[in-house]
């Protein structure tokens, strides 16, 4: 059975908020030259990459935009911005942030028009949890398990320090979770639930690897060039 | 020209800390299968995305691990473990942990022996400027330009609050800074720096897009047939 390429989904989550930030600004239509320059993908790469999700549009005349979030609304199991609830775990700086993010109103309304929610957060720290944060209620760790089972959660966005992340994972591998946000640092395994890795370092590695090919196409030579090759 | 695509500087990214982590186990060659089941990419795409950095290795012999880390210092322009210095602007809750995250012996040492290094961060409030975090010097926003200037600085870890974030990229456009990693949630535009967006609400939707296709082909059916086209 053929998967549809992981860079592939992530394209697709960009055209998601694409298409709803279009409906928010009450766009019907349009055209793939306009998308395409909008978010900077090539007209032929977004065509092949629709082809996942059917006939979204014809040649010549562009996208409709209804049609297309109906599309990925059937995708994701979700009817008229219903949300994907979703949990965090680790209620340090960085999950502070994670709350501040995924409550600010860019988030749940500017930008994104997320299709998922923040609903709770959980921390082993007596002195924070019965709080809440932005609304958002922070819960003892030991209630996590029940509370993934009774509220029926899907997806974990896990910001725990790096030497208990794995303990935790195991702890939720027959919870019905099926998709884990890692930004622990730590490579963790969670057998049949997904795991998406988001690794700093990497990303910064990632820009230095980015400037350096620019640098040099701006200095008309290039990698080949660098390396002598 | 052509350029190397983004996707592949991520890989590229990925490799070469493989790489260093095998350098400091020891480890003096590995053959592509090996290195294909470690890091999860097929050899044919380690192989393609290779030859950007020249001739790295030969069918059925395998990468000699000195000899890659030598093609990436020369890509990166570093000698022997050298770092490219970064600094953070933004010590809210996300800088707090970006300055753990980047100054934490897993991130120095044992997991990535990162060609980076952060060295000093930046805010505008004046209750933590003058401090240190983890031996991270605290400095006022206001002498930022000056740092960048007289130590050279290329690289910045945006972590503002969103609606500060363009002014603050206005104000280094001609500062010599040539790449920016942009946590703030906000597109900020930055002439002829880079800028690589780390987008935390794309990555939760990407995570969400691969669950549901992961848990699609465990029973059986396709992406096609949830669409029923």
């Amino acid at each position: 059975m053929s998967r549809i390429p992981k860079t592939t989904l992530k394209r697709l989550a960009l055209y998601h908020r694409c298409f709803l930030n279009l409906r928010a600004a009450g766009v019907i239509k349009i055209q793939s030259s306009e998308l395409s320059t909008k978010i900077g993908i090539e007209p032929a790469t977004i065509r092949k990459d629709f082809s996942h999700l059917g006939e979204l549009g014809r040649q010549g005349y562009g996208y409709k935009v209804e049609f297309v979030l109906e599309a990925f609304e059937k995708f994701l199991h979700i009817q008229n911005d219903d949300k994907q609830n979703c949990i965090l775990v680790g209620v340090g700086n960085l999950g502070r942030a994670l709350i501040n993010f995924f409550t600010s109103d860019r988030f749940t309304n500017e930008i994104s028009h997320a299709p998922t929610e923040l609903v709770a957060a959980f921390d082993s720290n007596h002195e924070i949890t019965g709080s809440t944060i932005n609304n958002i209620p922070v819960f003892h760790s030991e209630n996590l398990l029940e509370y993934i089972k009774e509220n029926n959660i899907k997806y974990v966005i896990l910001a725990v320090p790096s030497d208990v992340g794995q303990a935790i994972v195991d702890s939720l591998l027959d919870s019905g979770i099926e998709g884990i946000m890692n930004l622990t640092s730590s490579i963790i395994n969670a057998g049949d639930i997904v795991v998406h890795e988001v690794d700093l370092g990497l990303e910064l590695t990632t820009l230095i690897f980015t400037s350096i090919q620019e640098h040099a196409v701006k200095q008309e030579t290039t990698i080949k060039d660098i390396l002598q090759i």
